[in-house]
């Protein structure tokens, strides 16, 4: 039996490594993935530089990028047509044999794409979650963790439905737990939102709501959906990779300080592959038609290698991990 | 030339490990420090019970708690008169020999007495702050981590001057670096709050504003003080705290699995000291009239005694861990 095919859009700028590595990265894709073409937006002749094979690649020519200092709402109004990331959501919304597109640019300009080409019928706005491994062994969809900085009540409450859809649909989960970060796990804490998000979870139904979640309890497998608003889920995300950046850091010293360097290097290999670092950054766009991956701003080739890895895996209903 | 003798007041109610740890952790206070003297709020029973040194030890009677599900405003109303954390508040501000108070108690109500009872003449609330190690060798002062949940740019421009002010006593910083918190190091990044704010922060002469700072550069000391709300300061402290223990865990696994659980201890036993994430805990009030410290809700006898050694060291103008 023939393997099944699929197309990959990448978006090649945006990345802090710059469109070299990203090119780089799809290389991986398709030397990994025999069933897999790709569709690559950015600068034509840069991309035909670097000799991928040409019959498994497809270039859109959109050599403008949008940075974290743009306005991606004035972006795309004044120069669509050139702006990669713009022109990489179209085309994933317009061609059936897509099933997915990557990112690793600006989070705002994914945003005001995703909006534009590829927003679910039933959605006002899509919601950036990341789709964590937990001390259980299994996985926490936090939501939101960037799409929308500034939140009301009534958007936190899409969250924990959008989070409870993917959740139900990916692991199966007949009736995925959700939990509202806070800053204490009593029902009465929690800044204005969050008391007013903790009574509409309350009230509905459909939702099977566990209560307040603490920020030091968030990858400890108490819910499945963890909802806040996109400020407090950067942190969460950034925090948590910052701390283990460090933590990693001093174990590497203190194997050199001991002369253990070895069995330092090994653990920190371990901590890196059981928590999965790089992934914690990949973020995926619920309330989207497609699969809309966003990479960290710092990828290399190797997270969009994972991406893709990741995306296949979903898009085929298997667990996002493994 | 005798030794300065110190007074210290310490609400034993209020800690998730009971009173009987924080009585212990009074009496590990009065062991390494015989120049101390402590002032214990609580239950007399109790406390006498333990057989502490009566020539240094005072009570003050108060067997009622406030705990993170009462209201403190309507707690300091209606019962003021036997709640100890007030109580020992009361009598850090009336007694002159007492150079500062110890809770392991709910936040808002210390932060209800502190208000009441020691207020700063030039402040409108205090706020909590934590002094945290960071990856430089050098300390971070994080403003506000809880006291103020819900904040507008006004507070988080006192949360400025005061952190400054702190850093500027304490550490002899001349200009403290100060930095605001946000979801990207874009001026144009923020949450509505964060860019208000960054504007103050950018016009404010006596401020050295170094601008945003991102969640994953928290402790890697690019700044002096960190600002933010209560509410994002207790992400950052929690979600480090928990990512700290998780990676923790996972060291200790691994040495079980590999044989190597002998190593592994010592590399975990360095990073809990280099990083004292017991302290990441331990806050100080800022804006208050004498020295406010508020322990984890599960501190225990150990927190307790480095929280008395934290006090004595601010009060001598010396660096905070030593």
């Amino acid at each position: 039996m023939e393997q099944k095919r699929y197309k990959i859009v990448i978006d090649t700028l945006g990345s802090d490594k710059g469109p070299e590595a990203v090119i780089e990265g799809a290389r991986l894709v398709l030397e990994e993935n025999p069933n897999i073409d790709v569709i690559l937006a950015g600068d034509e002749e840069l991309i035909k530089s670097k000799g991928l094979p040409e019959d498994r690649v497809t270039v859109i020519h959109a050599p403008t990028t949008v940075t974290n200092y743009d306005n991606p709402v004035e972006a795309f109004y004044k120069k669509k047509s050139e702006v990669s990331v713009f022109k990489a959501l179209e085309e994933t919304a317009n061609n059936d044999d897509v099933i997915g597109m990557i990112s690793s640019g600006s989070t705002g300009a994914l945003l005001v794409g995703t909006l534009r080409y590829l927003l679910d019928d039933k959605r006002t706005r899509p919601a950036l979650a990341a789709i964590l491994p937990n001390t259980t062994g299994n996985f926490t969809c936090l939501v939101d963790t960037g799409a929308s900085i500034d939140c009301g009540p009534t958007q936190l409450m899409e969250f924990a439905h959008l989070g409870s859809d993917f959740m139900r649909r990916l692991y199966k989960i007949e009736s995925p737990r959700v939990g509202l970060l806070s800053n204490g796990a009593e029902p009465t804490k929690g800044n204005k939102l969050v008391k007013e998000t903790f009574k509409l979870l309350q009230e509905d139904k459909s939702i099977n709501f566990i209560g307040n979640v603490e920020g030091d309890k968030t990858l400890n497998g108490l819910c499945d959906v963890l909802v806040c608003d996109g400020f407090a889920g950067n942190q969460v995300l950034k925090n948590t990779a910052g701390a283990a950046v460090n933590l990693i850091t001093e174990i590497m010293k203190f194997g050199k300080m001991t002369g253990n360097d070895m069995i330092c290097k090994q653990i920190a290999g371990h901590i890196m592959k059981t928590w999965d670092f790089e992934s914690l950054g990949a973020g995926i766009m619920l309330g989207a038609r497609k699969l809309i991956l966003k990479c960290r701003g710092s990828s290399g080739a190797s997270a969009i290698k994972n991406a893709a890895k990741i995306l296949i895996n979903v898009h085929d209903n298997k667990t996002v991990y493994e």
